[in-house]
């Protein structure tokens, strides 16, 4: 089959690769019928992600039919059509029993990782019944592959970890995709402003169109005192750091007011200055995640009720022997006016 | 009256001052009964708290018996035994109607700070009714000083906001009076382990004998791979800080676990390094806090109860006349194996 091979910092390729078999009792392979690129496979390109080692398939998202199950799969069989979770949950181990499946011992983020992923004709899913989910019917298919990840990820590590209520003021610090995610999420629980804050007016008008009340250019514009006027000078409820660098996190601690959450939805790379001088009588909460996908089978009833939109993300379109092209288009997205592309095998 | 009074950086004398009046209808004068010394007060002392000015008689805890009450307070009234709370507050501002009196508008932490404090023979309190308790009958009032700040701090600083939980293992950095009362107060909540980490060999004895399950000494032992090695090498699931300097809190990153809570309970002086790096993706919670007093009714009932005994972190007593040596004694608190002191005016 054909397959997206990371070959070392730096290099990818499209390669000729066996398909997959099943290897153990819980396993099952799926046909992909569309798949996408995150941010974090371009965080393994650029060799930042040491514990994925050359020769790997990248891809941790998308939506196909089961070929193949293991003798152990109670809830998938050949045929079904199913959406794959970027976290490999097995059910058992004391992380999964708190449904912190991200940490699961023997799964947690290995697709396209510590194990070949979804960027190919074909995957084996580990622990399929923890690690799948059934596509409702009547729904376009290609939307659901924004359920893979990044919006369970906006929704989970943004809206919920940030405690966005009705009635609150949200600022979301990046409006790349997950940002985006984040803010179309934000919207299930009424707050009363969301404030998106970027350099880029392109993504700030589209952030506009999904719903925010608000943009601020932070190239241009005084965030933290527009934050503040917003606010009758009290700083928001929710700031979500969407970008993953020093200067956005410190720009939530800035925004931040008394009694607020900060929520961390960038992957970080070093460390940041966190000004406890300042915050340690703030009553400020401050909340880590790696997406658990716990809330996967909510946000699918959300999509069959039309309160959520995923097909909004999608910008560009690519087939699996166009993936170079997707991977250079995806990875100069804010130039182009790219959001998430969809790649067909 | 006598009353102890911040002159500048490293000046305090006990002073002859006016005796308090009512100034506003919600205000009430207490003589107090005793009063203590905070850590907070030598922070004050040591000119780290610009918003204290010289002039200032210092304290915000103690018990006493109300003298005279403005007309528009309705709960107490001349004669009345009482618990002074260190946090004042209005109970109307916006920030008191989200139980957050720590930022009341016209209140929060200002005695001892912004207006005249509780080391004296006699104090006014603004917002008598929201910033006095009832001292329950047939209880040592002396030890209900403690309710004043030092108990309902790590109970809402530590205990709370580190979200302990019945099974769970709790690590408190630092085994002064606060990281104590952290300590009696986690009890409330059956932890499977309290680990008692600190420097000082008397002091990690003294949080046995108050229930810490292990003890381990950050000068001699390897607190992380302890702490690891205690809870099956997953890390703790709450880790208190109750130092407040950035070793302390960098130590408590060390030792949380995925899924864990920090809460910080030492008052910062200076920023910290906060590990994003690590920490992004381990599914953590921070919380910070200026105590609001919102438990002591709670911590009261558990007095009367005797669930909580609070006279055990008293250890000295001095005369107010005596007060100069109360603060030289609580200065060098460790060295000296004091705990907190009682002055009785």
């Amino acid at each position: 089959m054909k397959a997206l091979v990371y070959e070392g910092p730096g290099r990818i390729a499209l390669q000729d690769r066996p398909d997959p078999v099943i290897q153990a009792p819980g396993d099952a392979v799926v046909r992909l019928v569309k798949t996408t690129i995150c941010g974090t496979d371009l965080h393994i390109l650029k060799g930042d992600v040491p514990t994925c080692e050359p020769g790997r398939i990248l891809g941790h998202e998308g939506v196909g039919v089961v070929e193949a199950v293991g003798s152990a799969v109670s809830d998938f069989k050949p045929g079904d059509r199913v959406l794959i979770s970027c976290i490999t949950a097995c059910g058992k181990c004391d992380y999964c029993k708190r449904g912190m499946y991200s940490h699961c011992t023997t799964g947690g983020w290995i697709l396209g990782h510590r194990i070949d992923g979804t960027q190919a004709e074909k995957v084996r899913i580990p622990h399929a019944d923890g690690s799948l989910h059934h596509l409702p019917p009547g729904v376009d298919e290609e939307a659901l592959v924004m359920l893979s990840d990044i919006l369970p990820t906006g929704y989970e590590c943004g809206v919920l970890n940030g405690q966005v209520q009705p009635g609150s003021t949200v600022a979301i610090v990046g409006a790349g995709p997950v940002g985006l995610a984040a803010l179309l999420t934000a919207q299930f629980y009424a707050p009363a402003q969301i404030i998106m804050i970027d350099l880029d007016d392109h993504r700030l008008e589209v952030a506009r169109q999904f719903g925010a009340t608000h943009v601020l250019n932070s190239g241009r514009d005084d965030v933290v005192a527009g934050a503040r006027a917003l606010t009758g000078g009290r700083g928001v409820d929710t700031a979500i750091e969407a970008v993953g660098v020093p200067a956005t996190f410190t720009l939530c601690e800035d925004l931040i007011g008394a009694g607020g959450t900060v929520a961390v939805l960038g992957v970080h790379g070093v460390k940041v200055d966190f000004h406890l001088e300042r915050l340690w009588s703030h009553n400020i909460t401050l909340r880590t995640r790696l997406v658990d996908t716990v809330t996967t089978p909510m946000l699918l009833k959300t999509v069959v009720a039309g309160t959520l939109q995923p097909g909004q993300l999608i910008t560009h379109h690519f087939a699996l022997a166009d993936i170079m092209n997707a991977y250079q288009t995806f990875g100069a997205a804010a130039a182009n006016h790219t959001l998430k592309v969809i790649i067909s095998p």
